[in-house]
Formats: C-alpha cells, structure tokens, sequence
C-alpha cells in the first residue's frame, strides 16, 4: 500500500502545512496539489463540496503525492466510508463531543475487528495500491474535530478511543462555544487557553495535532506550542485575498474594491 | 446582513407566494426567480435534487431578489448546515413529529448558544453579507413540517420550541396519515379540519403557517383561514399542465397525449 | 433499425407536433417526453444546452417512443456527427442560405457515398439496433432552416440537394431577415407571405415542411396551408407561462408579477 | 403501474441475474441495461455514484425493460425515500444487522399505514404509472443486507419483518466478520457454511434470497443451493478483466500490463 | 435593457479592471464577482471552461453588477451567438488577423440589418430585459484580439469594420509573433513599441483599447499609454501566487515549494 | 518539460498500444490508466465526450504515467488548441484528406514560427512542466487520420507537411470509402492492401503510423506490417464485451442476453 506520506513526517518529528479546498472543482484542487503542500483537505463541511465533486478533487490530488484528505459534513458512517472508499486517506469528522461520539467515527473508519467499515475500497486500492485492504487500517487517519466547551471536557476519553489517530481543532467554533466571538488566529485569552490546554492533553496522549490557521505567522506559534500540522487559509480564501490587495490600488480610481468576508 | 424580506412582509401583514424548484438546474431555477414569487425553495426531499445542484440554483435566484429556500431531505445535521452555508434564508424540514425533533432540526440551524450550528458560512456572507454571523439567527427561517397524525398530537410542544419560525403543511403525507388518499388541494372533511387545526394552533403561538397548494383558488382559501404563506405547484408541474392543456386540442387529430401524473 | 415514426406518420399523411427542449437536464427532458409530442427537439443553438447534456436528455427521451431530434448550434461537421452518433434521428441546422451550405450540412449527416459522415454510431447503435449503419442515411432526418431573404432566393438549389429531408421555418429571423420586428406567429403580411411561398415550393419538390409557433392556433392555420409538422413553443416558455398566468391573480395583492419576455 | 419484472420471475421460481454500476455515468449504465441483465443495481455505498449521477444513471436503464434498483451509502431515510421517488424499484440496505434496522430501513420504504414512506414519487410515477402510489408498496422490493455475525444472530427476526422482500448476501464483509480475508467467491468452510445458513433461513421465512458473485460458476453454484438472484461482478471490474485478458499478450513485449484488484 | 456599464465608464472617461475566469465553476466566479473588478472575462479559449460552465459562471456574476464577458475558443459563429445568448455583454475574440476576420466575427454578434446574428436571446433577456433585441446592437460589446504582426498589418483595415467596439492585445502571443519569448508584462522594446502603436491606431479610430496585464504597476502604465481597460491576472493564478507567497515561510522547514507557471 | 514516452518507445523500435476511451468519466478513465497501456485516447470524435469531460479524464490518466491523447471532434482550431492546453500529449485528427488539411491541423498545434497556436498552455503546464512553452513544438504529438481515397492519393503530400509526426488508420471509415462493409479488423483484400499502402509510405516518409484495432491478433499483424501504434478496442467495448461473454451461460436458462454492436 501506498505509505501514508503524513504518518512518516510526523514520525520524525516534522511539522506539516495543510491545504484546504472549498470550491468544488478538479481544476482548482489539480493547481494547489501542485503548491507543496504536505496534505490538502478537501471541506465537504463548509466548503461547497458534495461527493462527486470530492472524488475529481481526489484524482486531481492524486496527480502529485499531495496526501488527499477529506473533511466530511457530519458523522455518519455513509459519508465517511464512501469518502474512504473513494481514496482518502484521512478524514476529519467535525463536532467530536464525547467519547460516544468517537467510537462511532472511529468505528465507520475501521476494518474489523477494530471497527465496522463496510469492505469495498473501489478507488482506494486503485490510489493506494491491491493490499489497501490489509495496511488501511494503519495507513488512513481519522482525525477528530475538538471544538466545543463540551468535547474539551470528554478530551480524555475521546483521546482513548484506540484507532483515533488525533485531533483537529476548529478556532471559530471553539470560539463561538466559549463565548468569545469567532475569527481566523484568536487572540482572546479564553480561546488561546483552551487551545493550548486541547494540544497538551492531545500530546500527553501521543496523538496527533493539528489545527485551522490564517497566516503563516499563526502556523509557526502553533507549531510552537505543540500542534503537529496546521491548514494555511484555503483556496476560495487565497484567491480573494490576492484579489483584495491588488484591486484597492487601482480601483480607488474608481471607487473602490467591496470588502469580502467569507 | 441583507434581510430576509419574507420576515418583513409577514411582519406587515403580508401573504406570500411560494415558488417551488424540482428540476435540479440553474436555468430553470433562474427563469423561475424571476417570474414574481416572493420566495423559492429547492426541493431536495421529493424534488430531483441534489446539493451540487442547488448550490447552482441558489446561485440562479441570487440574480434577483427573490428569498431563497432549501427543503431538506431529512432532518440531518449534516446537509441542514450545508444548505444553510450555501446561503439559503429558509429550511423547511420534513416529517417533524415530535418536540424532539423539532429541537434537533432548530439546534442545527442556530448558532451557539441558541444552537450547535457550526461556524463556516462560506456562500452565506457573499449573499448575505460580511456581518451575516451576526444575524443569521434572526433573520434564516426554519419552518418544520406538519404532516402526520404524531405530529398534530405534539403540535403545541413543537410550536414552543425556541428558534421555530413555524410550519409547513404537506397536505399529502397528512392526509395520508389520516387514512385519506393523497392529492393536491384536499376537500376531505377530515383533512381540512386537520389543517385548519393546524394553522390554527400555530397563528395562537404567533408563528408562521405556510402550506403546500395545487391552485390559486385553494391558495387564497388557505390565505383566508390564516396561513402566511403557501407553495403555489412548482416548476416541473407547470411545464408539464401547460403542455397537458396545449397539445390534446393538437393530438386529438393524431391520437391524443398521453397523462401525466406526478 | 428502430424506424424513424415521423416518417410513417408523414407518409401517413399525418401532422406532427413537435416539442421543444432549452434546459440542459434530463429530467425535464424525460417528463416532456411523457407529454405525447411526436418528436422532441434539444436546441444546441439558442437553448442553454452544450453536447453533454444533450446525450443525458437523448437518454430521457428514449425512455418513450417519442422522435429525438436535435438542433445544432451552426452547420459544423464536428458536431452535426457527434449528435447523429448520439442517437438524434433528426438533425435541425440553422442558416441554410444557400445550396452549397445544404451540400455540406447533408454531406456531413450522411454515409457514404451519399456523404462524408465518418462512422463509429456509438449510441445510434444502442437506441436505432445493430443494423443502425445499414439503414441511418434512410431514417435520419436533415431538416434545413430557411429563415433568411437569401435562403428563399435560392430555395429551389436548396431543396434539389439529395439526401436533404426538408425544411424548418425560423419565423424570427425571417422576420428580421425581411426587416420586420421578430416575434412568434407572425400575422406581418410580408412575413406570412414569405412563410406562405416557402411551405409550397417545399412542397413542390415533395419535402417535409415545418415551422416554429408559439400557439396551438397558429400550428393549425401551418398545417392548413401544407406544413407537415410544427414545435410548440418550448419546455421553458411553457413553464414561464403556467406561472405568468397564475401569478397575477395571487400577487397583485403584493405588487404584480414580473414579466417574462423569453 | 409497470409490474415490478423480478417479482414476476421468481414467483415463476425463476433465478435471475444482477448485474451491478460502479462509474457515475448514464452512458456506461445505458451500455450495461442493454446487455439483458434481469436487472441492474446502482451502488450508491462502494460504487462511485452520488445521488444526481444515480437519477442520470437511472433514466439510462428506463430506456430498457432491465429492473433498476440501487443499493444504498446507508440505512437513513433521506436518501432511501429520495432514490424511491427517482424509480428505483428496489432497494438494497447495506449493514442490516438487527431486527430494529431492519424495521426502520422498511419503514421508510413504505407509505403509511405499512410504514412512514413521505409522499411524493416525482420520476417514480413518471417510470412506474399514475398509480405508482396504489402498487409502490407491492412492487418496491425491499432487501436487507446481511454480512455480518450479529445479523445472523438476529435473522430470523430480521426476517419477520413485514413488509421486507428479502436479503442481499455480501460475502466479503461477512468473511471479514467470520475473521476470513474478504474475497470474491469465497471457499472457506466457515463462509461457505454461513452463506448456506443464511440462505437456508431466508427460504424457511418464503423470502427472496440474493448474494454479490464474481463468475458465472459461483452463481450457479448460489442458484443450486437456494438463493434467488446473484450479481455477477461489476461494470467496472468487466471493464478491467477483458483489458487484464488481452493486454499481456501484447505488453510481454514490452514490460507486461500493471495488475487491478479493484 | 440593462445598460452595459462599461461603455458607461469608458465614455466618462474612467479606466476599468477586468478579472479573469479560467476555473470551470459557478462558486469561483462568484467570490471573483465580489471583489469589485468592473468586469470579468470568462476564458473559453485558454481557460478550462467549456459552454455549460460558462453559463453557471455568467449566473454567478449576474448575482453582482459586474459587467459579464466571455472570450471565445475561436472566431466560430456557433460558439459565439452562444454566449451571447446565455448573457455575456462582451465578447473577446482571438486571433483576429485580417479585416476579412473581423467582418466575420461582429457579423455574428450583430442583428440584421448590422449582421447576420440569429433571433434566440434566451438568456440574454432575463438578464437584460424584455428590450434586448431592440438595444443589443449598441450595448453588447464586440473586442479583435491583436496579437501578431499580420494583424498589425491589416489594423487600420480591421477597426474600420463598422460594430466593432474595439480591441485586446493579447501580449504573449503578440511576443512570439515578434520573434519575442512570451511572458507577462513585456519590457523587450519591441513588443513595447507594437503594444504602444496598437494602442495608439486604435484610439485614432475612437475605439476601445484593452489588454491583458500581469500586475497592477503594468496595468497603471497601459492606462497612461491610453488604454481604457485591463486584464488583472486570472483567479487561477491569484491562489497560485497567495499560495507561492506563503508556503516557503513555512516549508522551508521541511523542503520548500514547487514553482507553478501557469 | 515531462517528456512524451511513446516518442522514446518509438525511437527504441517499441511497438506500442494504444487504449480507447468513449464513457465521459474520470473514474472510468482512471481504471483505464491502471490497465498498463502504453497511452490512451479520448475520444471526442465518436466518443461520447464532450471538453469539459475530457479535463476530467486527463486528470484521472495524468495520475499515471500512460501517455495522454485525444481525438478531436473536426479539424478546427479551437478544440485543438483547447484539448492541447489541457495537457494532451497528443492529438488524433479525423479525416485528413489532403495536404491542405494537414497543413491547417498541424499549424493549429505548433506555436510560431512553425505554426499559429496560440500562447496559453493553463493545464499543460502543471501536467508537462514549466518549460512547456519550449519543447511543446518537439513533444506533443501531431497525428492525422487517413481513412479516405482522396487521403490515400494525397498522401505523400500530407507526409511532406512539417510538423506532423504521424499518421492513423481509421478501418471502418477506409472500408466504406473503398465501397466495403465497415467492420473491426478487416480481411477484405482491397481494403487490407490500402492499409499496406497507407503503412508503406508513412515509413518511407519515416512517420509514425497507427491504427485501430479490434484484437491482439491484429494488433500483432499490425505491428508486423509496419504499424507503430495501435489502439484495441475502448473502455465501453471491452465491458460489454466480458458481459456477453458470461451472460449467456446464465441466461440461456432465462431466454438469452440481448447483442450488443457498438
């Protein structure tokens, strides 16, 4: 099987960056598969992304040795399997609250014995090669969304679930959960806290974390404290971005650039 | 945040007009929007329609100013939030029978603390605007469908459930319910007492009522015994009755058209 | 081969009416496929439909017995065989306005050594049978617009080209041709006249004659004046008009309906 | 309403064969409905098929007298109610293993009083009739996966379910239960001896007994021991077997042809 | 009708910013339609876009006042009526070297008695207005690509062409025309000189002039040589460069970025 | 710049083969990259495939290392010119019936000075690498069909165009210009001697020449004769092929499979 590139730069105590996707379209994902990005992530959640779309984001990935990952809308075994039977080769379940709630994504994403993934990796073996079947259960990650008050306080027992490979924590949320109004890299002292107490208790565990970010600058700080790997930004963002620093300076000949939010 | 315009014209005593979208397509759904309707929502429970596609058709009716709205499949987390990021101002969900789940359809659609809805409305702040976060709370419509004998029974329960703008009736499934064959626009005693009891319940808890309607005529009956809003057929329907009228006076020469029933 | 039915039918002496697709989806293909037209044409030109979507709505209509045909966008070899080799058993070419444009539209529409059509039936085999290669340059209808003052003045070349089925009137561009405002069922003297002269020299040369109406009226005043099958209006109009007519009646109570002009 | 094909077959003690859609495209779906499979099973769970591509896939196999059918990602009513109402005459549920499951997977196939099914089957009627609601609950057949030890624990419960038409074996998740590497075909004793079981109990209950093949051999082997219908392979695998047969022999000159397990 | 904006702009004298579409999606085109450019170009010649894209694209720009436009693949008749009637307001042309070209590219885009565009406005009027036909000569804007020498040549010849709006330098294939390695932003004295003597012709004819920039200082300084409008880069290449600007700082660490020069 | 391998197979005095791609899938397309073909050919002529379809399959080969070509619809710049932008590491193209046509197709391909391609190679770039521009002229793969007696007697004159790396046998087309029944892998002597002929002075001319095939032992003959390349038989075919292999020994129970000619 195809190694899980990520699992290996872990290992060796490397930080990664990851990319994340979310317009739902082969040839944007084709272009940032092509940027070095460690992994790239493709937003079935947030991002507008449905299924078919996900599975030409994946083969556009599969173009560079990019590792493709997908973060699903919710945790339901139908979702996430076919994500995995597609080729993914790490998904991101948002709003693990509670140990229950793990077992069951964890589950979906095992084999047995260790879980109940149904058997049919039709474009995972094409991806990751025939004896997919034998080495996936050690080769995909599944990686678990902490970002509310109530998951920080099941973190312990959601970090239990043998076959979680870790964590990914989702700042805005989290902040909305604490109280404190959401954004990209918080300052606030209640969120900065939270995150750093959810990579302590995550790498007392010797499981993977990772985090959302929206700068280089907050990468670094969080590879600082402990997290494994970090998402820069994503696509639909950077090219707006790019867009709302150029434009100002010629269009306040003309008026100006609208302020974009998303 | 741009308003939700529906909210304002109910708020003034206004009754609307519901468009419906089947056809899982942007055209359509663009000619549709500008056709007059107050407000259109995308069928994703009966109608052939997918989440691709209704990105696309919510994209269509954003060319005008017509309120757009998602019907869901079912009452999931999942696509709820999706369609809400896409930037859809109303969900009305299926088969709510119970305060249960009306509870779990509104927390979904609600921001902390009101809800768990998480953070990413990726195509609702191009809609809606940079401070959409802000009021999405007040402003997105969730409207819980009425349709079975159960649900009538928890009908008071229901209607208490915080963040429940109102009511959606589906005359079929109801009459159904009630051991009554289905059909467009009911005259059945038994049907119509439901309704009027349900529409009734929901004005005395000052929510919204709207309801799904084969005519004109039935639309201003339900208009007249208290309802804000009805659905007025939908796209594929009208297609196939104008075509249903046109072509006998043709093919009575050559053979006839053939019905057609959904 | 699965016989062209508009043939016997006109044999027969029978008037055919024919529908109309501009939506590029199936499903709305498929219903009006269940309406009872005689043939259905997908309109690569002036409908929003691209080659790919046309073979999903070929696939909708052969679920009935009703004719597939296809307008092509222009009289190009490249896309006249990819329809052909998608299984249209009738092909509508725009701006025909001259014998030497017929010869290239019927050349590229037929085997040799009639014509240059390059074999490979790919899904012509699958809906006509097997024997599809045998019998195509027999069933396959060429019909060529006459819509221009340049295309009646060289008719009669026209119709002599062999292998050419007959002809469509484009009332629109006639009319703009012949310097009057384009509309549907056009009552301008110059323009009925035109119409008028087209249909009998047609009919001189014993081909198959039709026109484009926005009425069941006017379909009945061309086929009494020797058109031998006629397009009510299209899927999107008729759907525009079912709304337009009921709309009024509900919304001037909150404004009116917009008007639609398409 | 057009009689369900399968019913008709076994109640003639008929054995039929399933053939079975991996790739998301109405063209394949069309190629393989003519191929004179009884009947045709989109796979919405390990196939790579999303909901819209299943409708296209769907209207492909109407262009035929092959009953078309879909196997489920998973038990939940959304999507089970929304493949229904696209045609689907039979559905097939992955991961049925308790009687619960069982009950809930059938009643969101079946209109009420039977089950809690939501009305309206917008391509059903137009595949099926106008009174595809009358017959749905006759001719829609219903079938429970069973590839697991738990589910056989809970057949017989399993099968008391009114209302379902009957079970689906997947060999390879119930040898991976049994502790067996999953395969096609299987000869080990332990899932000979289960299948046997399953098929023996699902017959003592006057159910319909199916199970997923990879050759001709095994089907008549599954015949010979009571099941009712099989699948033989997949579009998909087909396609890459007659590739493996003939490539080699032309690739030993030149390095020889890269292995699929797919 | 809906007035064309730009031509607005241009005739009060103000220089506009054009974006640039070469991502096939719907979601893309809209974050790019909120950004402020006065116009955007939908790329069918070099873009990955084909037809149908292109009209969820217009779609999505319509939900903004961004002036729509499209370059074609080629000057085809077919292809450019097309867009034209799914909405576009402009139209670039490539590789228009001779006035015979030219003639034959706004014959297409003009209604008769100006040209020979066929009557089929579909889209067009939704997103115009019923008075398109009346206005569509004047508004809809018609811009030659200059971009060898051959074409410089006959320059004089081609802006004479009567309903022809204008030009676009394309300035990389105007460089290897010259003999000059393609580039963005050309300093080499040669393409300069062209570019200023294209400019320079094309104003003394009182037509538009625009051309295709790879950064804001070069787009400054065609303005002051007298264009009126210019290309800012495409979406494409703004992630790209977002992205080619952040990751170093963080994979210098572990290897650094790959280069992208699309 | 990636190099093109069948260009250094051929230079070695390999023999290569050639897959054939009709479904408008990528996932399909993906399994075919998998098979160990030398390269593969979307085919956009008879094929089912339209552009947009044919980005997606280039993406799915391009995760291979098999050889990527398409066969174009026509002889027109446009879709050349935008298959080659997309990665396309070579281009077949229909009916190539005289020198002038040769001329036009190669000039099409080949950036200045050697032909008139336009600058913008968006995809081809990511997949070939940044040095594209430099050696596109060299890699990418010029090769003309020749399936007509006027072709036949042009031919030395369609070798003699610079540029052209080769030439590709169209049987069937050849057979019916030659007034013989087209069919797979002809035997009939006059059209075997024309694909003697046609091998013969493409070798003379020192050309690359291919054809198309319908089973290794032709191929072999081929290859035998003087061929270089050769395709056997598509995706489509090879399924429907192995379906009628097994099907009949099932179904002679139950009436027989259907014939399948495409």
């Amino acid at each position: 099987m195809r190694e899980n590139k990520l699992k290996r730069q872990w290992a060796a105590g490397e930080k990664t960056v990851n990319g994340w996707l979310a317009i739902p379209n082969g040839f944007s994902a084709e272009i940032m598969a092509h940027q070095g990005f460690d992994s790239l992530t493709i937003d079935m959640q947030h991002g507008v992304v449905d299924y078919q779309a996900a599975v030409s984001m994946l083969q556009a990935i599969s173009t560079t040795d990019t590792v493709p990952m997908v973060r699903v809308p919710w945790n339901e075994p139908g979702v996430l399997q076919k994500v995995l039977d597609a080729g993914a080769y790490g998904v991101i379940c948002p709003m693990i609250n509670s140990r229950a709630e793990a077992e069951a994504f964890v589950s979906a994403c095992r084999y047995p014995p260790m879980g109940s993934r149904s058997f049919g990796p039709i474009r995972a073996t094409i991806y990751g090669g025939a004896d997919y079947p034998k080495h996936a259960n050690d080769e995909v990650l599944t990686l678990a969304m902490i970002e509310t008050k109530q998951a920080m306080a099941d973190l312990d027992a959601i970090l239990e679930v043998e076959g979680l490979d870790g964590i990914y924590v989702g700042p805005a949320d989290l902040a909305i959960s604490l109280g404190v109004t959401p954004g990209f890299d918080p300052e606030d002292k209640t969120v900065v806290d939270a995150i750093q107490s959810i990579v302590d208790t995550t790498k007392r565990h010797n499981k993977i974390a990772g985090i959302h970010c929206g700068s280089t600058a907050y990468i670094k700080r969080m590879w600082s404290i402990g997290f494994d790997y970090a998402t820069l930004l994503s696509e639909a963002r950077m090219m707006a971005m790019k867009a709302g620093e150029l434009l100002p300076e010629l269009k306040e000949r003309t008026g100006g650039a609208k302020s974009s939010t998303y």
